[in-house]
């Protein structure tokens, strides 16, 4: 495993009081960052406060630590630690920003702004990947809820060791997790696999509304007002849907349209390799990435079928031609 | 990482003509076990023959090795290799079985008979761990399609790294295969993302069947004839299928209805520690385990759900009163 600057341990090693803060919405990498961080650095008899923002998502919910966030926060600091964070607006920070010594940045995206007084940024599959060596080089001992938060960063920010952000050291690090505790297969199915009955429902839903539009790769999926309103309202339910159109073989591009209000949708476009969707959602006054793109929308949905068809019709013939 | 016995590697390097075997209906443990063996021996310039049970999975269809297998067997071989397959009988075996100096079983199920002449048995996440140690103590060097092929061992009989079989060693397995390729992300997505129209359209279906019986923790789902003629027929359907009705949350019964002819239906049980569906399936005449039975069933489904409902009082006042 690569090894942290010595900068950043002597950091952490000579100050006393820490604040921790994370993105907003936070996710199980930032969450898992922060306990792991947190309770480390309480073992070495730091002080630590958390300041993060709520709702947690339910499978997140489940760490003692948690009730440490978001007591009476300090005036001053030594160290203000920004984790899981690409900018500094993107922090979910306290009305008033307490002062600090020094601000220091944790953090695995590769859009990161180097905001802090000292970065430690490297393209990991998870912040957390870089806490773990952290508390290494700072030989604390990694506890079960440490092992479990460091487990939950890197499972949620992997797609269950899948996605193409792990590396060797992603493993190293997993299987120096399983010296702590033998299995992490209820933890796994937690954040993973179980689903709320309205998710599930909701999932059914965008199933049965399944099309393939003219034999093209498109999936295209309407959740109706009725739908919504009986079984929405759960945070990540989006993406978990789009990806019904996307896991189909043979779909390259998904359109989800969400009826949120009578008539009005919300439409999330997806699309993988070589195909982009981004400027069809501009054309339509949204904004996005080049494969994950959305915008509201209100008129003829076969107008806007036959506008994604002809996207397709027009980006696959100019791969085809390269 | 164990060592494997000595008397293992020496057998493969001693012999020159090997035939693998496979459990019947092989899946990614199988396959990717044989083919990380059997292109191995070959690099060793040994002699390899398979013979192996089709179809194969379409999901297991990519790698180049399977146009080895099936070719015309010889009448000798100096090692049959029988590879994840816990008895001999389980075996997919050619009538005349050709004759052998050595039977070798490498296997990582508990229940192995230890049949073999020789015998490489160990409880480990997948047999292609054991695979990848013996290569590795051969001095093999391990190309692309063998990584993908232990990977892909690897990653359906975890889960993805998710299940209670998971050790220390599964990931500094996988590690190093990261030394190899950089990224198993597609490979990942086609083995565990993906579903064709049909398995997309069924598991919608059962979603939209789902049923909560008296706010127990039971789910009942029922295919209809309809649906399973016009999206039946996939192999592995079932498991997927009950799964939803396991993974939503709260659930700790599930019993999956498919009426496989007018009337007849093939009813599959699946249950959460500690119930134990075992006993109903019986009395219906089936058969299985504790938390996972089937049986064949034709008469009034509400009689069934009551005696589903019946087996759960009966089992969480048991427990409530321990």
């Amino acid at each position: 495993m690569k090894k942290i600057p010595d900068e950043i341990i002597e950091c952490l090693k000579e100050n006393q009081n820490f604040l921790i803060l994370l993105h907003q919405k936070p996710d199980g990498d930032a969450i898992g960052s922060a306990i792991a961080m947190g309770k480390g650095l309480k073992q070495l008899n730091k002080s630590v406060d958390y300041y993060i923002e709520f709702p947690i998502e339910d499978k997140l919910l489940f760490f003692n630590e948690i009730k440490c966030f978001n007591q009476q926060l300090q005036e001053n600091y030594d160290v203000i630690l920004f984790m899981d964070c690409s900018t500094g607006e993107f922090a979910f920070s306290p009305e008033k920003m307490p002062k600090t010594k020094v601000k220091l940045v944790i953090d695995h995206h590769k859009s990161n702004a180097h905001y802090g007084d000292l970065n430690c940024i490297e393209i990991t599959g998870a912040t957390a990947e870089i806490v773990f060596r952290i508390l290494r080089a700072l030989d604390v001992t990694i506890d079960e809820e440490m092992a479990d938060a460091i487990f939950t960063a890197i499972s949620t920010d992997t797609g269950s060791f899948q996605f193409s952000n792990v590396t060797t050291d992603t493993h190293i690090i997993a299987s120096e997790l399983y010296k702590v505790k033998p299995s992490y297969a209820h933890l796994s199915k937690r954040l993973h696999s179980q689903k709320n009955m309205d998710q599930m429902k909701m999932t059914g839903a965008a199933i049965h509304s399944l099309e393939i539009l003219d034999s093209m790769p498109i999936a295209f999926m309407v959740l109706d007002y009725d739908t919504i309103t009986k079984f929405g309202g759960s945070i990540n339910i989006s993406d978990d849907v789009a990806n019904v159109g996307q896991n189909t073989i043979g779909v390259d591009i998904t359109a989800l349209l969400k009826e949120v209000r009578p008539g009005e949708y919300r439409v999330s476009l997806r699309a993988k390799f070589p195909y982009d969707i981004h400027e069809i959602a501009l054309k339509y006054g949204g904004g996005g990435h080049e494969r994950a793109a959305g915008f509201n929308f209100t008129g003829d949905i076969e107008l806007l079928k036959e506008d994604l068809m002809e996207v397709y019709k027009e980006q696959s013939e100019q791969y085809e031609t390269v």
